[in-house]
């Protein structure tokens, strides 16, 4: 019952569209899930994928929809009337999926198409969500959920389940709520069951439910779902009412989505990129950083320019130019790094700032330590220049340092003014770092110079 | 509900366990779950947090050992007779937490405990796990689950259900056997209470179930369940019978497992570390990575030492080296961080390997091009000497053109090779390209210099 896609599929899926055989196409697509039936689309030229998209019905079709590229969609989408986006897509869809594609659309467009839906309810509920902040609990939970009231029994409950649940693909967890509709606790399908129909829910119901704030950021919601290996999370008001739940396949896309953001910024990457992409996006993700490289090179060869003379006088400083960059550069990433890692993964540390940078400096200090004895060592014996031999431990010594503890405090500063530390690893680091370990190391050489 | 742990917690905390006042931090850490536990134990010193755990009962006290840190856990247990650490801990964890913890210890405290177990089946399925590669679905997932025969009705389902899940802590879904244990199909509990009571299993059951094998890798589990959004999935053997389940928790503990991996990888940390770890922690983690810049630093500084009557005979050709070194190691680093990240999200590219090196040529030919005539105009206006204009754009696009080449197919050699991709990305790459290009750059300049 696997499905494995291979190029033998895709290329007899090819030969069966360019011979137009609909019946076959139909028969292959029929028993694949919505995931797989997109991925093959992706594999697909774009004629073949509108061959194959048009062969689905009503509700598979909208299933596709989601899993697909946000600018495929958008670009098809847009060329729809408001009337048919509606009743073929969004009607079938959840609630948070839905919410997610409308916020996708034009602002317009967007009007037309929750004015065209048929149900007010579902209008209504889409309408809500559009209104919460993408990164936050409220624009990533759904409205579908089953709830009871706390002075049902548990006969009353299962039969509002079997109402509410036509709409709830996957109950997991039912919320109980008081006549306001305030969140009061939780009970288990399981328990439901191994209960008698005539027990009310107020007797065995968890009252130790954890839940989140509409405003609660959404990497705040995957790190509390992850600690508490919770499958799905309410989702409350200022007041306490229930508005929605959260699902575990919401947060791993989340956890997906920060790792990949993280990772990109590390390694110098702009926008959401894959290998199978085309040559033109390929090259514009990597141009923007590869910009502040460049303009941080010619920084870096004013530097050295600025230090000409000294360099013809012992044309060997030039020998140690890319280590110390490299140094610097290196130990800048691997100190942000850490940062960022640590504050992704919620995981807190109490000590006071002054012990924090305190530590940072034990760090950089030792570290730098090892690698400027390490490169004495190496030059004492190597190397004819005995300025030069100090010259370069010392620099390494110092940019070691500072480069560490930079590293390690511009994250958590950006972090403090609510700034994604992110920014502060990859290229940007390494590039600031160079410029300053060049800077410190010319500096020193030509005092050791003018000394010796 | 929520509990956030907070410095003042943390104080008030100390104070009581100075104090000695056993019944109000009993009282304090008596709602907690266990992972808030754990975190609290985390902020305290080692004697304050034995205090503390000391002060848990049995079942409270497993689930806090499976939350606190490896290093912790294994220096705390191996002081512990096997006995003890059987009937306190083992016998009140699923199988899978308990297989885990036991895989931490000396082989022969391991054996010992095993046979202290007093029951026997939880020992044999414990023992079972063991015998799985530690990140395959065997090695991860759990016996506990609810499997019915499809020759049953509902009814004797539910009675079943009530029995098998006093070991289950959520059923999410039953799994349908038939006689021979093999894997029929699930059903969800949905499903099971808007049935009536003598409906047959085999009539109402989904038998499009997805599964894994035993010897599945871990990132292939999460990759589906993250694909299809499954909030378990059962594992099967060679033959089809039902062995375990694996939930979406294990999956996000493997997510992030991954995510981190690969981060360290890219940014040059060895193993996991945390900014609240303490100083040589800290420093052992950098040292191996800028160990290979290091390395690199000297083979750099030998390279130019070789050109180094060029470099006296024209000074200014110093200037571009961190420019040259900086703009290869990023590109490097770009390249073979798409073709990790891609290969870690299990998209797949069905492009030919030719079509896949005509592309990243492409890429590199475009990338190159881009920057090597940013740096012609620089130079163009802002350099004395005609030959070193055109021995840095050269360069810069030789040297680009092939860092991106590099960076990109040799992790999809190392990949085919079945050596983790992550290796190739971040110092690793970085230096080798730095060399590269160093090597280049000065033998370029030579040949322009001796031509002009």
């Amino acid at each position: 019952m696997n499905f494995e896609l291979t190029r033998e599929f895709i290329d007899n899926l090819r030969m069966l569209i360019e011979a137009n055989d609909e019946r076959q196409v139909t028969e292959l697509l029929q028993e694949l899930h919505a995931a797989d039936i997109a991925e093959i689309m992706d594999a697909l030229s774009m004629e073949e994928a509108k061959y194959v998209y048009l062969m689905l019905d009503g509700e598979k079709a909208s299933d596709v929809l989601i899993e697909i590229p946000e600018d495929d969609r958008k670009r098809f989408l847009n060329a729809l009337p408001p009337e048919y986006i509606a009743r073929q897509f969004i009607e079938f869809m959840d609630s948070d999926d839905a919410a997610d594609i409308l916020g996708e659309l034009d602002e317009d467009v967007k009007k037309s198409v929750l004015n065209e839906i048929g149900d007010v309810e579902i209008a209504g509920d889409i309408a809500d969500l559009l209104e919460y902040e993408e990164d936050t609990a409220g624009g990533i939970m759904a409205k579908e959920l089953v709830a009871v009231n706390e002075n049902w029994t548990v006969a009353t409950c299962l039969k509002e389940i079997g109402r509410q649940s036509e709409d709830v693909d996957d109950i997991y967890y039912v919320y109980v709520v008081d006549d306001d509709n305030k969140l009061k606790g939780v009970l288990s399908l399981k328990k439901l069951i191994l209960n008698s129909t005539n027990t009310q829910i107020k007797h065995i119901y968890n009252p130790d439910v954890k839940w989140v704030n509409t405003d609660t950021p959404q990497e705040e919601v995957a790190q509390m779902m992850e600690k508490y290996d919770l499958v799905a999370i309410p989702v409350v008001d200022d007041i306490g009412r229930l508005k929605g739940r959260i699902t575990f396949d919401d947060v791993m896309d989340v956890m997906r989505e920060e790792a990949e953001r993280d990772y990109n910024m590390v390694s110098g990457i702009t926008g959401d990129i894959e290998v199978g992409d085309k040559v033109w996006p390929l090259t514009r993700a990597r141009v923007p950083w590869l910009m502040v490289g460049l303009f941080g090179g010619i920084m870096g060869s004013r530097v050295i320019g600025a230090h000409e003379e000294a360099l013809s006088h012992l044309p060997a400083t030039a020998f140690f130019i890319p280590l110390i960059a490299a140094m610097a550069g290196n130990i800048g990433v691997q100190s942000s790094s850490i940062v960022v890692q640590t504050l992704a993964s919620g995981v807190r540390d109490f000590a006071t700032p002054w012990q924090k940078l305190l530590k940072q400096l034990a760090v950089a200090f030792l570290t730098g330590g090892i690698f400027a004895s390490l490169i004495f060592a190496y030059n004492f014996f190597f190397s004819d220049s005995m300025s030069l031999t100090y010259a370069v431990s010392l620099s390494l010594f110092i940019v070691m340092t500072l480069a560490s503890v930079f590293g390690s405090l511009i994250p958590l500063a950006l972090h403090r003014l609510k700034i994604d530390p992110a920014v502060a690893t990859g290229p940007f680091i390494t590039t600031m770092n160079d410029i300053l370990g060049l800077t410190i190391y010319l500096f020193i050489s030509q005092m050791f110079m003018n000394l010796m």
